[in-house]
């Protein structure tokens, strides 16, 4: 069996998702990161524009983690004109932009141009530079927009397959639902305040008769404190009942204590 | 000279930036590609724990490009809960997390909490699994949350280097103030109003003179068509100077060429 057989199953492919196109790519492991990349962020069609060492390269469906069939389709051209023919708009990454008038989005921006592309049935298409000289000034103007992604710049050395990397994040996250943050629970259920006043009811009674809240004056003010600490983030109805097992456990053994140190 | 001399400038050190904790990592190549993509994003404090080849690896500065200080900085922790001693808010990322009742977030949704943590002055700290198995359940409940990508679920296999990128840029952009789409004009300034206008009297004056416009029913549409094409997006002072020389060429080629054949 060799690297190009089978792979995995990528999920569907959107018929106006954006193209792929590495220009004059050096590394045919580049080639295949790229592929692993962009099945991640939900991206499928690849164009390549004269790989250095030609094509098909083994090496390629080796490093892609199963990402086969991108590979399987991909184009190859000779010239960027070529693989931009068919599409409606084309965008540029490009690190370090120079005496060029042109429109610059981060790859944010970018993003939701993408997909406002892709709701009117527009093909579009992103060019991504070999892995040591980028984009050339002729490749650029072949493009409507270059994309300047913001990162540390004082540290711009970015490899290939993580350029594509950031793309295809942003293309996936600008039609992503996902809230920012969530309880995830998986087979119990939030619970409601009264099963949590029910605990507490439990842990008070216990504390009241093992006297940790046998300061009169300070008791309103320990219980409190302990209804905040239990009140701060939400609890699950499967954790409520450890926890009264806890409390539970705890006086059994204190009381069996009591009973054999009498 | 070895990978380990020199390297790059990585720009100043956030002292709360987040702690990037590799757990149990198998190959160092990997390591190297975890701190480049680090640097990309300003992350800077780097800690293993349990590396399975031991540390230090020269193959990590390899693969680094560079980011070698975040590499020759890193620190070596026998377990996770050591590696965590002195931070004060820790997430684990996690791609499938099961059976766990806990808080989880997108990537930008911790980088807001990141960011939030860090003008706090506390000290924040990101686990990633190795490769294969990626973060026990030992792990991650040594954190406070977990932080899941989406990301395409028809494909999941992230390289840990991508893993560490897409954070580490989610980190930068949570302070990053870009705007989304801009008109860049490196050394020329975007033409006004007035500056367009006079080209377009220029231009439509040639075209009277030419006969283009010579249909009077029709002038007034075919004049506001151009318009609208000359006003689509900015335009530079340097390019009006460029459209001035074009029509006053074509004009003057053509007058040559009606003097030479009359």
């Amino acid at each position: 069996m060799t690297g190009r057989d089978g792979g995995a199953d990528i999920g569907p492919i959107g018929e106006y998702s954006p193209v792929v196109i590495l220009v004059r790519p050096q590394l045919a492991e580049n080639v295949g990161t790229t592929a692993r990349a962009m099945a991640n962020g939900g991206l499928f069609h690849l164009r390549l524009v004269a790989p250095r060492d030609g094509w098909p390269q083994e090496r390629a469906w080796f490093a892609s983690s199963g990402a086969h069939r991108i590979l399987d389709n991909a184009t190859v051209h000779e010239t960027v004109a070529d693989a931009v023919a068919d599409l409606h708009h084309v965008f540029a990454t490009c690190p370090r932009p120079r005496h060029i008038v042109k429109t610059v989005m981060t790859a944010r921006g970018a993003a939701a141009e993408l997909r406002a592309a892709e709701r009117r049935n527009l093909r579009t298409g992103l060019l991504f530079g070999p892995e040591r000289a980028g984009l050339d000034n002729d490749d650029m103007a072949q493009a409507d927009a270059l994309i300047r992604y913001p990162l540390n710049p004082d540290f711009m050395s970015l490899n290939l397959a993580q350029a594509v990397m950031v793309m295809a994040y942003e293309w996936w996250m600008a039609q992503d639902g996902t809230p920012p943050k969530t309880l995830m629970t998986n087979e119990t259920h939030i619970a409601t305040k009264g099963e949590l006043e029910n605990f507490m009811s439990h842990l008070i009674r216990d504390l009241d008769e093992c006297g940790f809240l046998r300061n009169e004056q300070k008791r309103p003010g320990m219980v409190r404190n302990l209804r905040h600490f239990f009140q701060r983030g939400e609890v699950t109805e499967q954790e409520l009942r450890t926890l009264h097992g806890v409390v539970t456990e705890l006086t059994r053994g204190r009381k069996a204590k009591q009973a054999s140190n009498p």
